[in-house]
């Protein structure tokens, strides 16, 4: 591995070719240590790994043994299990998802719904706990924290929506690298570049970057709601662990915007522009790719549909089944156009299924959405899909269930791009009208297009860009020019506060003493003037 | 010229070969309107509108009667010269540095120093005055609007230190990008990007990013008077004519903030790490290529230094005659050293020259830094030198006069790739100290050539990124998407303050109306003891 110290001393014709090299990535066999989040977050994250393998890097993948998709062996990666567990439940997430769907098609109480939320409150709270003593065991096997060391690592990549690899980056003493879009306290902007509320929605408020007052005070509301959630489930079951691993002085929060570089993964052609930080690189997109050519049976059944086209759906990996009846409501509209659709689904076949309808329980998505005869995608918004449609141009409309689903989608109708449904209260009217409007009004597609144009009108691929930072990082043991250490300074300073308060106070002090003076003047000049009248 | 209209409508496979073509920035022979200002700005924008030129695009110059540096006619643009004055007067701007050396040096009073303050800021004042009156005359002539009109120009390319097309490609209803590091209202960041004062310095204070509490105090005080000095010298003159003539609800600040791109003049290599904008984009160093040969009788004493090698100094382009005895203080430190010295220097021939030292009235700075045997650079500071040495990674020693020298060098400092000396101050002995400095301790040389590496460890030279966006201005008719449009909300809302008013209202009400319901319980109570008693 060829890298250059910053601190190594070298004379001129050498600094020379070190620079030719240095400006054309040399980077030759990085070791990079990945401590990733299970789920969907694992399936981009996998992609990153299988480029980084692919460049000439070796993967040292942590994970648990309760892990759901981040398999033990793989051809990109060797893996590390911890003995722990990771408390990422995918019963209890398939579960609370069925659950949330029969409250609200059936419209039971407000305090059932408040008793789920409850329930989900209560198990991120459980999942950090959980979390929290994997870490504690991962620091204290000091055999493995030793090969670690041994290893000599370049670089810890980590999904922050978790602190493992936070915490065990400062821990071994090495860069820190994000594949991010949220950390432990919410969306990830929130943590590193200033955020003013006036502009900037809450995810889940499904508010857009142009709100008016009420929604702005309902913006800050949710703010203030959001910050006691997180000091409940979240800081507390970590705050000590820190304390103690890494050092008294050290904060949570503090701990996270640390790191070297912020791989986001939205652009603005998807997110609301907002202000952001030097050390945050976009890569919004970077797990899209041409399509491939599809298996024969669906190539054939794409090519079937004519001149209509076909229209896809899918509701991603969190979704099971879903209820009978509104299966059939769903099948009973598809089965009316005049299109044909491929529907990605799981359980009894809907009785109203029509003929243009092929389930299927797997598919090839991007494939699909590359397929010039794919005039639609209906899709429950998770930021795979939405960066995969937005890729290839396909329309959208969404069903968003739960988690950033609805505000992804209120971002693509911000752009024209897609229409919002509400999947609870969706019946085949409903529905059939919103496939209707997305296929039939040319102004979805056309938005769509000029998206997907934009989002392609970049100076380098995204995923090109993202291995390019991380090899930066490699290559200068960090990215220390780009990143503030504003996060150091205590909340008061950073704000001004003290500063102001301080001005204030001098400027009343002055203020005093001049009152003060021109009192004692004229009670000089009257005593005088009394003096004299006596 | 080939575009595609955001609104185009196309079929399919249309959009599958635009896609294609656009993401191999497809832009042939566009039109560009450029308002630039000045001086050493003009230097620095001359090398972009080149650049375009080359790359086949058509450049159109706006310029005046009076104008110092841009010439009327150059085979890289057109020029349009119009009747009024740009207000910029080089005579005044050269007088002014040489009665500040003279104050400095003899130490004369304050109230002297302030006397040439307050004639500064009265010479901004008139200049500002005689551009808003060549702006009217501008938007008044309307056979050139009309002409303008009809040329179709893609975007305007202005430097929006002064606000001249600003104004004019509002007027126009055109994009626009700016070539910036400074607007009407100081640094240009400051403008477009929260700016946190606990840790963004303000230019003039020759602070750095990280400060105690008195430092963070003057940046705030130092924040104040400079609002007030800009109300003073700046704004009266463009608001009146911004309500004439681009509406009557456009804000001068707000016409500003509303340009689709930035190009900013830094990188984060030379510019502390700060808050940024998804539209500004960081082209600095874009004006820097590698050396060129150097003529003979320059290669020759180049090589005549031996393993010495050689120092270079110059004051840049606002500096005439220095003092005589200043220069031979300059001159006598020179000749002590073992190295051979390159001086820019106009006015009597130094007493004290040494044998070492060859006087030269211009020079080819980037030749001369990117030679080998080039071992400091004594500069003034401005940006385009500092940029240049940070490129070939030569160490400074600076001796700042005006304007942003010295917080430039403030940066230089703080990353250890040079040394400030007090130019009003300076004697022999100092400046043989500070030049013997530089040159033994390696890790002045050690910490530019860092820094350096990092300036060119970019994905896309700085150059290519800034016509790549300007390309990309033209293709998509703006960059909406990258831009927000916060700068519309009035103060009181883009920092929530209505919100909070609202919010702390409301907890009062809440906490007024329970009150209020304790004390009528309470009083109907006791009022029923009372009663109960009697």
């Amino acid at each position: 591995m060829i890298f250059f110290h910053p601190r190594m001393k070298m004379n001129w014709p050498l600094v020379w070719i070190t620079l030719c090299l240095t400006s054309t990535t040399l980077v030759i066999g990085g070791k990079i240590l990945v401590f990733p989040l299970d789920g969907s977050h694992w399936v981009n994250m996998k992609i990153l790994i299988e480029e980084l393998h692919l460049r000439g890097h070796q993967v040292t993948v942590i994970r648990t043994t309760d892990s759901w998709y981040i398999k033990e062996t793989s051809p990109s990666y060797t893996s590390v299990t911890l003995g722990g567990e990771s408390g990422f439940d995918k019963e209890f997430l398939k579960n609370f998802v069925a659950q949330l769907i029969i409250i609200q098609r059936e419209g039971k109480s407000a305090w059932t719904r408040f008793k789920l939320e409850l329930e989900v409150t209560q198990k991120a709270a459980e999942m950090s706990e959980k979390m929290s003593k994997t870490i504690v065991q991962l620091l204290e096997n000091q055999d493995l924290i030793e090969t670690f060391h041994k290893t000599k690592f370049d670089l810890v990549l980590t999904d922050p929506a978790i602190p493992g690899g936070v915490i065990l980056a400062h821990y071994l003493g090495l860069p820190l690298v994000y594949n991010v879009r949220w950390t432990s306290h919410g969306e990830g902007h929130f943590d590193i570049a200033p955020s003013p509320l006036s502009y900037i929605p809450l995810t889940g408020t499904l508010l857009s970057d142009k709100m008016n007052f009420l929604e702005r005070v309902l913006n800050m509301v949710y703010f203030g709601f959001m910050q006691i959630q997180l000091a409940y489930c979240n800081t507390p079951y970590y705050s000590a662990l820190i304390k103690k691993y890494i050092g008294p002085e050290a904060s949570y929060k503090a701990l996270f915007q640390a790191a070297d570089l912020w791989l986001m993964r939205v652009d603005f052609v998807f997110e609301f522009p907002r202000p952001t930080m030097p050390n945050v690189i976009y890569m919004g997109g970077f797990q899209c790719k041409p399509a491939k050519p599809l298996p024969q049976h669906l190539e054939d059944f794409m090519q079937s549909s004519g001149e209509h086209g076909v229209v896809i759906m899918s509701l991603g990996t969190f979704i099971g089944e879903i209820p009978h009846d509104l299966a059939n409501e769903i099948a009973a509209a598809f089965a009316k156009l005049p299109q044909k659709v491929i529907w990605r689904y799981v359980g009894q076949r809907p009785d109203t299924l029509g003929n243009n309808t092929l389930l299927v329980d797997w598919m090839p998505q991007n494939d699909l959405l590359g397929h010039p005869k794919t005039k639609l995608f209906v899709a429950h918004g998770g930021t795979n899909g939405i960066q995969e449609a937005i890729y290839h141009g396909v329309p959208l409309l969404g069903v968003p269930l739960i988690f950033d689903q609805h505000d992804n989608f209120v971002r693509i109708a911000a752009r024209g791009a897609g229409k919002i449904l509400d999947f609870f209260s969706m019946n085949e009217d409903i529905f059939f009208e919103g496939l209707k409007e997305v296929l039939t009004e040319p102004s979805y597609r056309v938005n769509m297009e000029r998206i997907s144009r934009l989002h392609k009108d970049v100076p380098m691929k995204p995923m090109d860009t993202a291995i390019f930072w991380i090899e930066f990082v490699m290559r200068n043991k960090g990215a220390a020019h780009l990143r503030t250490e504003s996060y150091r300074l205590p909340w008061y300073s950073y704000h001004s506060v003290d500063v102001m308060l301080f001005l204030a106070a001098a400027v009343l002090l002055i203020l005093g003493t001049f009152v003060a003076f021109i009192r004692l003047f004229c009670f000089k000049v009257c005593l005088r003037k009394k003096i004299k009248s006596e």
